[in-house]
């Protein structure tokens, strides 16, 4: 189903090449300052026009609020987001038509929904589909900054084998590498990945990458025993991005390697409460938020579509056959699932502090 | 809250040290033979009595199935099952009041609950909820294997750092390897893995691991776009488990390393259907199934409790302390968590095959 | 929240004077045939332009499909339909700002969202809402259609206390009322009952009235027992709906005055399979279908904005005042009202034959 | 599927003649003060022993906490509550096996499950379950009372025809009539009503009758708009009560036949806030609470097993037969019915109070 959340929930609709793409917020609290600066902000995070590989067509999104805010507050009713579609071209699909494309969620459609697969661009599975998402995240980040004071931010640790060389940044030195071609916190770092970037691009073929979420300090109590822990829905939300191939929390796998002994995050007392002196384990126990920030790292595999020859099955003839996709592709879709990512994040907190009784439904009186 | 799940759903109950824990399965199919052994068998394998320092206590589980089954037969009702506490020892617990341990759920619990958390035992974030999850695991097994004929195991890839050495295992290596006093596919890795337990425990120390969890062939289908995506639902169910600190699907983390030619799986025609060639990505493209088996790895952090000091606060009084755990604890969680990893995974497969309408409300008629 | 359903769910936004209603309707298989001309036929029965006094601004909708729909079938995606405001005249409730009009949602709104509540038109309280509902289910009526079969029919049993004189209809006379300038299977009634509410719109007042709902014989098994039966998701559903105050199957509040042996439908053999020889149930056992048609009546209550001078409390200074509703309204909501019953209905019977198992996930391969 | 609710949640199992019935009661806040005492209470309730042929049977419930409460107080976590059935003399349903009863469950479950149905005792469609909801309403209740301050109880307006004839009474009145043989405002009504019952029992007949729920005041912003108006929920749950045919809010009906001038309760200034006049309305306006008590009656269909032939189909030969019904039978479901619905609508009311964010997770820190 396109909806995900219990008390902040969004439903995402709109194919690819169809007449628009948008999002619908439900369960808003009333009173929260939201303009369409703030969603135009966080749409323009996944555009990264300035690498072109990274967005070929590079086009500004045009999109309609049509409800849920008034005067410049949320009103508490859902709010209806619309991003049209312009100028789709899909031609190249055409040869496309029954022959999915390896690695990408084509087949399964295919599988699922036979002939009334709307595949050009990818359809209802394309990277696409995420800027809806992002819109919404754009809403929930203004919720969580009016009310619990929690800023979600991301950035990128390795891109096609590139990666960041420090261990040490802080939540600001990630908000600043926004500021850089890419998320990335580390000079060396962006450079080698512009420079791969291209280089792969002129190859025809694509990179993945690995990204990681921060908040600030996140309030204790956000996090349902036992089965909606904070980290299972995160990483329900964040595994629900089409090219995310792996999750973990803190250290994750290294953890998996270490004794207890080393692993421990030993609790101390700063600022009159106890707090995780090293969190190694990403700011959640028992999945719930204890009062530190929350950290994970997510892995994106490498864009499917690659102008190189490919095997794969014409369906509608049951027959081998190869495929080289002459449309216009991403090099690599990690930077703009990372926004998404992020997206998702603030959409879970907002909806487990309401859960948890942290956020009223009416935020000013 | 308590309850997973969408079409077929369960919800456990019960603390470590109070009178019982248990489920109720909600949305059984009806015409289901599933017995007493069923259950017994699967809460038998998280015993791993024989290596005692897994399971100091190595006491057989009392069960009762309440409701919800005939003749062997499931009647189409909720099916309740109680799994009785018994000479559970609270003693040791008095002193760790207020106390919580490091890397233990008992801080998010008394930040969150405060003193109506039952910390004996861990109350209700111990491990021990997992046996009522396998129980509901037994179930679902059972609905998979006599609808759509799918088989769900799981091994360690990785205990304390011991590794298998192979890669080219298969379904049928990892249920024989459930044989071994470790689920592991490679005598070496379980001789070396006994060794490092046993010398952990007597370092009063613990260890994490990383396990994987598989499928015989999956019909194309199951996951629902775009928020409930099988990978989605599989992550946020295992990510349920206390232990766990990351999931990667097929390749994961390594795919992100990959370039798209490298990464992709060619689609190739066999047994006159589409199939993936090497199946780098775990079964799954776009969240759904497409005919292939299905695999994940987790990442289990060690044990939080150990027989060394740690710090921690006292938060009756607000001031630093330290504690030595002098409970009965496993020196690794993770053979255990495996094995509630593979019940969750089989909830969801039932679930999500339910949903894409590929098991019937009566089974038989 | 403003969503609704399990496997098919559908979630509305807008407010009467904002840019747009609309809908999103999701979980709706691949496969069924929907055209813009299926929404539009449903969104003009509930206009009455006919008959002014119930529709005084009588406007043609202006709406927009933006996704799930290509080539004339629907993709298994989520439906996204846009309704346009225009024309809105709000001036006349600045006098009403935190005046809330008796038996109006208007307390309810101030009470809850403050100033943030959209009192123009009603905001999303407005009547207005249900076109939404009413488009949606356009989409539910053309899948029970191509899939059980099943029609969905409702006409007036009372309006303003004129009554039909008959209990002897058939679906098709109900289905052929709607030809009619009213709803009602009876033309003394309906002759009546415009008289009446031309005559009560003179008065500056309103009516109430009472509907039937009723469907053609659907297939046995819809409804969960035991909280999602279908009695209880038809009512939820249906009291979701402002005007409605009261609801009862078959001869509702007539059977509790009845004994058993007067009451209880025998169960006769016709056709080769069991039928109840006289339905006074409405169609449901245990709350679930048994191949019966579905009947149900609705109470509405009259419309609040009347003419007549009314008491209330100015909440900005806590004093009691008194207003008179200068805004153009619907001598009576029923008729509307009563096409978004039918609506909601239609989208209720889809959702459980999809949890029953009766509607596949595409409908045409 | 067997369970409601958002934020607190029930789940029942059990069939009238099986092991055991129960709920899992989910969603609990922390540090609500509970006991046996209170659970054996409610479950007194609907025992009506002094009226034998309301209860043929008179046994004392047998019931078991297993989880959620520490201390007498509530710890946050699900509360799972075991009610063991005894003595069950199934006998007489073997006759009854492929032979539905009029007007009973038995025809949908036969026509949904087949053989799996557990027909002894009407198996899981037993009134029977209803007290695995009333364990689970006094948590409910325990809840409201310790954080809104709101009571609910309920009385009986009519039974088998024989109807209160006074219309002022308050509160009060209705609870001291759980002291009279019958729970009504009227001796005169319990009377005729004891009598009556007596009387239609010795003619193996059965009655139906209609009962009012009450509540004290409840606080404003109870419900959701648009589908989860409170209205709307509440009439979900109790509809999901099996021998239920008819809901309405206040006046109901009557409403349907007013003009709005009569109608509309009007708004007035008491005690500082604005209060409705009259609450004709039931104390809902938009489907959410405007800080009245809230009102609504239930009608009950008359007992389908009776002591008199009726016609059915034994569905294992598709034959037409007759049936007497010879096991134990209430006269009238509708006094333990009404305890069922006080009980459904205590739950609701602390589910909307939890969403709307009047109860915290931890009452008493």
């Amino acid at each position: 189903m396109s909806s995900i959340g219990v008390l902040f929930r969004i439903v995402t609709f709109g194919e690819s090449h169809g007449v628009a793409i948008g999002v619908v917020v439900d369960g808003v609290p009333a009173g929260v300052a939201v303009s369409e600066e703030d969603v135009r902000r966080e749409l323009n995070r996944r555009r990264f026009c300035h690498i072109p590989v990274l967005n070929p067509r590079c086009e500004d999104e045009e999109f309609q609020i049509l409800s849920g805010i008034k005067d410049g507050f949320t009103e508490g009713t859902p709010i209806a987001i619309v991003i049209w579609n312009k100028r789709a071209i899909s031609d190249y699909y055409q040869e496309l038509w029954m022959k999915p494309r390896p690695n990408h969620a084509d087949l399964a459609w295919y599988l699922k929904f036979g002939r009334f697969y709307d595949h050009r661009g990818g359809g209802r599975s394309s990277g696409r589909e995420t800027a809806a998402r992002i819109a919404a995240g754009a809403i929930a980040k203004a919720v969580l900054r009016q009310t619990i004071g929690v800023e979600v931010s991301s950035h990128l640790v390795e891109l096609g084998g590139v990666s960041i060389s420090r261990d040490d940044y802080t939540f600001e030195d990630v908000v600043k590498a926004w500021e850089k071609p890419l998320p990335m916190i580390d000079d060396e770092a962006v450079k080698g990945a512009v420079d791969l970037l291209i280089k792969t691009a002129t190859e025809g073929d694509s990179v993945g990458g690995i990204g990681e979420v921060l908040t600030t300090e996140v309030p204790p109590g956000l996090g349902e025993p036992v089965f909606d822990k904070l980290k299972a829905d995160l990483a329900k939300a964040v595994f629900s991005i089409g090219t995310v191939v792996g999750v973990e929390f803190g250290l994750g796998f290294r953890l998996a390697r270490m004794r207890g002994s080393e692993a421990n995050d030993q609790i101390v007392l700063r600022g009159g409460r106890p707090r995780l002196e090293t969190n190694r384990v990403g700011g959640l126990l028992g999945g719930m938020s204890v009062g530190e920030p929350i950290r994970f790292r997510v892995a994106f595999k490498p864009t499917p579509s690659i102008r190189k020859p490919q095997r794969t099955v014409d369906l509608s003839k049951m027959e081998e056959t190869t495929i080289v996709f002459k449309g216009r592709y991403d090099v690599s879709t990690a930077p703009k699932a990372l926004v998404a990512a992020e997206a998702m994040t603030a959409i879970v907190l907002v909806d487990h502090a309401m859960r948890a009784g942290l956020i009223p439904r009416v935020v000013k009186k």
